[in-house]
């Protein structure tokens, strides 16, 4: 069968795909594309986070996820395993899914590329396609995936297999709703590797827009979309830190400056980071020896936590010995996700200062219980904008703490009678 | 009268206006007022443009103005003088507009400001209300415009005169509808200030959205709504250099990241700069001792014309003796300013080299014709993306010009048949 059958055989829905990790990318995209009709193996290398999985249990927050998921096993075509071999070998598609992470000295981690390339190549490659939507270092699949796939297999990129970079672009929490709704960007080595996930992809929705472009096109495409988010996030908090200099709050400079305005879409400052936008820009930084907007970005956005816990220390003096409570650790609002969390690092700055910091966080088991936190703290720290943290402002007022911190702006400042208040970007 | 009786006389549109300064942003707005009801005299120094604008005839391109400068001249509601001390005595409101650039070694230049106090200081400023449409240096209401006015006039900032800074928001070219449309940013020393002012432009259009901020509020509203278009500007000008620093066209890529993106705003690359945006974030980050987001984007924007030339150099080696046509003066598309344009900078940095430059521009009459600038070139720049230049492909190919550098990316490449074509963002 040539490559251009296996258009066809997507186009139909009779291709079997196997998605290759059941994370945060890759378990909504198996489970979506099951329910589009297709078979899918779910391959994950944690035996835990399988067993799981097949039990119809989200092992993360992510609406709509468990839902989709049970119907997908209830209609008999996701299946998840460990077995990567026996997984790669049905499948007519393979969908990489596997971190990027970026290692010390901004060195990329390709550990887990070459792992799952490993994996890939280890039932044969002819005749099949193979999907790439990980967040990729532009040039990876030219010079690093072709290279490494030709090499193992003896085969050829677009002749004998299909290659394509897809790059995922779903806001965390909406993954579900997003891969309905999105359009897909289709970088693939030639013209029948980007029929056959154009096919694929619109399998799960016939409206959606597919664009075509090269691999390291694609690549570009979904660098240059973080980090325009992550600028303008490191934006918005330079004006913070510009507002609390001239005695202002940026939270309602921002909100005018943007009421109406064509040309004003200003985020709120805030905490940025997170497992994606606080490493994308330096992915792209990798390569460049000069000081670009996003190194500069990154400086600003990483400087946050800190700057907060200087300011809190010169309102209160020394933290040694503080009750501090912190309600949320996630990296964003309603997310469960700690990694490259902005709040994570607040809580290791405020216990290098030798704090007794207590953490609550609704979306994270592993954390302290709300009334036991507020349970006669000095100092609150509000850190993530979590749903229904706005409601708090009495109860933390009542706990008795001196002083509370809301690094959102999600509170009136007028909220709290007893103790003192401070928010981000507020010099008032 | 109190300074309240003076919100009752501008609700009802018998005020008298007095604007300071007939350029780019006082004469729209005293134009604008005088067709909502108010008397209205213009005031410039310029006595050759107060000779004009009495004639009917518009100093500059603005689409509009011309027609509306006729309205309001022929309704008798409004006046052109050089004479200041004549209109501020009539006056009930004093507009200040006049320029605040920025000096050598990032010192803002207010010698036009103080000129302007003293000329509304010069008969008197006891009931009166005064309202500042320039961009201001956060803190110059409070720390120098206050002081001055009280500590000439003996007279108190609230009390004895209203005092409200009003920046400023339209886009040039579109200024008389969007006087019409933008909401308002009323930074009043108290109430009864911003009563004024908010009657004031609510008399444009009753409609209008009327945000109320101290002073500050509204000097860092302003610098805000400029410094985030400036930086976006200056993002998408290094996603441009990255991308063809990897052999892909930027504008390409920009266009699939935004296309039907909820999340995706990304700006075409391209030369940034102008009197407003490239001057604003300095503005701000004069009192700034850190390396701001701004100052890169500063940085970034102002060397994208060096950037250029250095491309082109590399192309066709040594640009010495080499005629090279240049398409665009202005500062952007569809206007006639060239205050900190970077084509103008293009210019100079071509003739450095000792190119010999011949410059075009539909919208100055100074430059020279098209027909002339395309009689045998050797490199043709188009510099900004005028309304019509992208009809021009044909012409420049034809002109026998071996090179032809598209800065806004407004040809298809396939449109050169002989001249080689270089885009600014595009590295292949």
């Amino acid at each position: 069968m040539p490559l251009s059958d296996l258009v066809e055989r997507v186009r139909s829905g009779r291709a079997t795909i196997c998605v290759l990790g059941l994370g945060r990318i890759g378990l909504p995209l198996g489970v979506v594309l099951a329910n589009s009709g297709f078979s899918v193996v779910g391959v994950d290398i944690d035996r835990g986070r399988v067993a799981k999985v097949s039990e119809g249990r989200a092992p993360f927050k992510e609406e709509g996820l468990e839902a989709a998921l049970r119907k997908a096993l209830g209609s008999g075509r996701f299946e998840a395993t460990a077995d990567s071999r026996g997984g790669v070998a049905r499948a007519d598609v393979v969908m990489v899914t596997v971190g990027t992470p970026l290692a010390p000295q901004l060195l990329a981690d390709y550990s887990q590329l070459h792992a799952a390339l490993e994996e890939v190549l280890s039932e044969g490659i002819s005749m099949k396609a193979i999907g790439l939507r990980s967040t990729l270092f532009p040039g990876t699949v030219d010079n690093i995936v072709i290279p490494y796939l030709e090499g193992r297999s003896g085969l050829k990129a677009g002749e004998d297999f299909a290659l394509a970079m897809i790059p995922e672009r779903i806001l965390e929490g909406k993954a579900i709703e997003e891969l309905y709704s999105l359009p897909e960007i289709v970088g693939g080595v030639n013209d029948v590797s980007n029929a056959i996930f154009a096919e694929l992809f619109r399998r799960i929705n016939p409206r959606k827009a597919i664009l075509h472009t090269s691999p390291r096109g694609a690549e570009l495409a979904k660098l240059f979309t973080n980090i325009y988010r992550y600028v303008n996030f490191a934006l918005a908090n330079e004006f913070a830190i510009w507002a609390e200099m001239y005695g202002e709050d940026a939270h309602e400079i921002i909100e005018i400056a943007n009421y109406e305005y064509p040309r004003g879409r200003i985020p709120r400052p805030g905490l940025a980071g997170g497992p994606c936008l606080g490493k994308d820009g330096l992915l792209l930084d990798n390569n460049t020896t000069f000081s670009s907007i996003v190194s500069i970005a990154w400086k600003l956005n990483e400087a946050v936590p800190q700057y907060i816990v200087e300011s809190i220390r010169r309102r209160v003096g020394r933290l040694y010995g503080r009750r501090v409570a912190v309600l949320g650790l996630a990296f964003k609002a309603g997310s469960d996700d700690t990694r490259l969390s902005p709040s994570v690092k607040l809580v290791e700055i405020l216990k290098g200062h030798g704090a007794e910091v207590l953490v609550h966080d609704p979306y994270l088991a592993d954390t302290m219980a709300l009334d036991e936190v507020l349970r006669d703290p000095e100092i609150v720290v509000v850190s993530v904008n979590h749903p229904g943290f706005d409601r708090l402002a009495e109860r933390i007022d009542e706990s008795g703490c001196g002083l509370v911190y809301d690094v959102w702006g999600i509170f009136d400042p007028a909220d709290f009678k007893r103790a003192s208040y401070m928010r981000f970007g507020r010099g008032k």
